[in-house]
């Protein structure tokens, strides 16, 4: 490899949490600690801004079962950040990478981290320098163009699938209508996830509300009344992000709303609101007593012991595959999950940074229903094979009925 | 066993429903199916309910195969009820066992259900009808007297556990205040599990409030703020049933309360208000921007494929220990789970059904810190035999840092 150019690696890890972010950390340190011409890798903390700061670890002097163990500890290790660079900080962030003679940057995130990559990337062929910018994806929305399918998806549909598998089990218990808001502020791959708990015919979620589709008070209104009228109880799994046909957020309807983050976004998520409004609405308008609501929060995302093998093996991949590609290949680019068989294999391609960057990709519509309350056996199809092995089923008693007798 | 009382069996499960409450229904069943003077053994559905309107199931008709799925599946298989019997609803369960020729009757439950079972007993010896009456524990809030822990605790401890184990790292990666509800309405074992999630100094939950010491908001306020010109960041569990020096709900405090349930109790479950509230207070007290809340909310209790294998041992055993003591001895009463060794053995005790109706154990004084803001080494000693064998562990990196260059 005499003809590759010497220099350092540089790994970051941007945005949200997920359960495997941190197989792709470990996945792009040890391939990238195999290459003789690369004389250190370094680790940023806290995202971008960690670079902006320059603060460095260097992982080529962290041990190899340390890096395994962490590999299978969620949350990004190297710690994240929700700053959005925009063309000054990025900058900023190539002229400290230039100081340190990284030449190779490897950016673990979503669309956002994707364009900052490719930000820094314009930057850096503006002066000359030559570095190589790869984005690898991670994101438990599903929402990244170009992908079937992200690394932390799997293990977080794992998690939705038995958190609402747990839930159909009580509901049946102790009746009543239960609303399970899960996150999802543009996608609904993850709500949609819900729908893997149901294993007998009256199991529950009986009604899936995704962000692609208009969400209409009233519409649901109907949707809760017929599913009681049918099964004496509603279990409805919702997106943190459903809107109206407007485009007016729900919980916008149900709250007035005052904390935007760094993105401009309206803060969903870590609070109960859309949750508690939407029982308090069933609740008064339908006259039922019973109506809970749970917001599955940050647990989706980062709860300890519950991944999908799949996943994990897909998130180690993307980021050994990363560094295969920028340095067996000397490009830049996004790395992207591809099935060429739908149940199933696994390809891994590198597409230009500007068709991930700052795109989202919603659900294809053979995934939902017309009503706009339900998801299809497409849908299931294509997610059975992403939550892993060893998914836990659930099992009733099937005793004959007892006749009833006078009493004595 | 010829000088046994031949009679068919009857099994009901009450209240809540707990990850291994059906292995308690399984251990009743199978080791009922051992003596040959069982003629039947029944299972009523929908706990008292499904005793008065006379529906059951025959369980000596269910395969052993089955029953052991259905012990491995959470939440109440037989299905439950929130009705709380009076003596005239005790009597028409007495009627119906009756007419059934059922003469031992076992109810799986919390201290709800061993005061049913106390009052159906008294009913039947009143009318000198021999029913042996058993109350076989559970309940994730392990608040029952006479018992060291509860069937169903460890699990949900589990949970809790390895969801604040997320939260910690989560919060590591994104600083901010998170506030996490744990279920407990007058008992804060849940809650303190959550202290389990501890690993590194700086691990959170760095603030645990239980319902067992007064919340005071001011003071809450003031170790909030502290904890974060310490950590930068704060973690606070806390009990949905906390309350002030005089006994008022602090979700009261925070919001007015409609809703109860048939055994008078405010609804602090299946919302997100006192999550939210507290959230708002610190946010606009502090001037703090990144404030989250979760309510951890059913899933503590029914999540599919989070059980501690200890708890679903013991769950087991509470089951046919219940058989074994009812039909070998010929004696009523509740069993209860002692503790000879910390570290750990367990026995089992009949304990009249009087000391564990109706009453509620609290955490004792020692497994809470003087402050009443965290727990002791002594709550640590007792809860980690209880959450089972392979907890998961997390990780960090531990990488040096790297020297900070000029610019080129």
């Amino acid at each position: 490899m005499a003809d590759k150019l010497p220099g350092k690696v540089l790994v970051a890890q941007g945005g949200g949490p997920t359960a495997v972010i941190n197989q792709s950390l470990v996945g792009v340190v040890l391939e990238a600690r195999k290459y003789s011409h690369i004389t250190r890798v370094y680790g940023a903390l806290h995202g971008v801004r960690g670079i902006v700061d320059e603060e460095f670890i260097d992982l080529t002097r962290e041990t190899t079962h340390n890096l395994e163990a962490v590999a299978h500890t969620p949350s990004s290790a190297l710690l994240s950040t929700r700053d959005k660079p925009d063309r000054d900080y990025c900058r900023r962030m190539f002229e400290v990478m230039r100081a340190h003679g990284i030449h190779y940057f490897f950016y673990i995130g979503g669309n956002d981290s994707a364009d900052v990559a490719r930000i820094v990337n314009i930057e850096a062929e503006e002066s000359g320098y030559p570095l190589r910018c790869v984005h690898v994806p991670k994101t438990i929305d599903c929402d990244l163009m170009e992908n079937d399918h992200t690394p932390g998806y799997g293990s977080a549909a794992r998690f939705v699938a038995q958190a609402f598998g747990g839930i159909t089990l009580d509901n049946r218990a102790l009746k009543g209508v239960y609303i399970g808001v899960v996150m999802g502020r543009h996608a609904g791959f993850l709500t949609a996830a819900s729908s893997l708990a149901r294993r007998y015919p009256d199991d529950g979620p009986h009604l899936v509300y995704c962000p692609e589709r208009p969400f209409d008070l009233d519409r649901f209104l109907g949707d809760v009344d017929t599913t009681m009228k049918t099964h004496g109880r509603c279990i409805v799994a919702v997106s943190e992000g459903v809107a109206d046909a407007q485009g007016t957020p729900i919980l916008g309807k149900l709250k007035p709303i005052s904390e935007k983050d760094a993105h401009g976004n309206i803060q969903l998520s870590g609070t109960g609101a859309l949750g508690d409004g939407l029982a308090d609405y069933v609740s008064k308008q339908l006259k039922l007593k019973r109506v809970r609501a749970d917001t599955l929060g940050y647990l989706q995302r980062s709860f300890v012991g519950c991944v999908s093998d799949r996943d994990a093996n897909e998130a180690r991949e993307v980021g050994e595959k990363a560094v295969q590609f920028a340095l067996w290949d000397d490009v830049d680019g996004s790395v992207a999950i591809k099935r060429p068989v739908l149940s199933y294999s696994t390809d891994y391609q590198l597409v230009p940074l500007g068709l991930v960057a700052g795109r989202t990709r919603h659900m294809p519509d053979e995934f939902l229903n017309a009503a706009g309350n339900g998801v299809t056996d497409a849908f299931h199809a294509w997610l059975r094979p992403l939550v892993g092995s060893g998914l836990y089923e659930t099992h009733r008693l099937r005793a004959p009925k007892v006749e009833k007798r006078p009493r004595v």
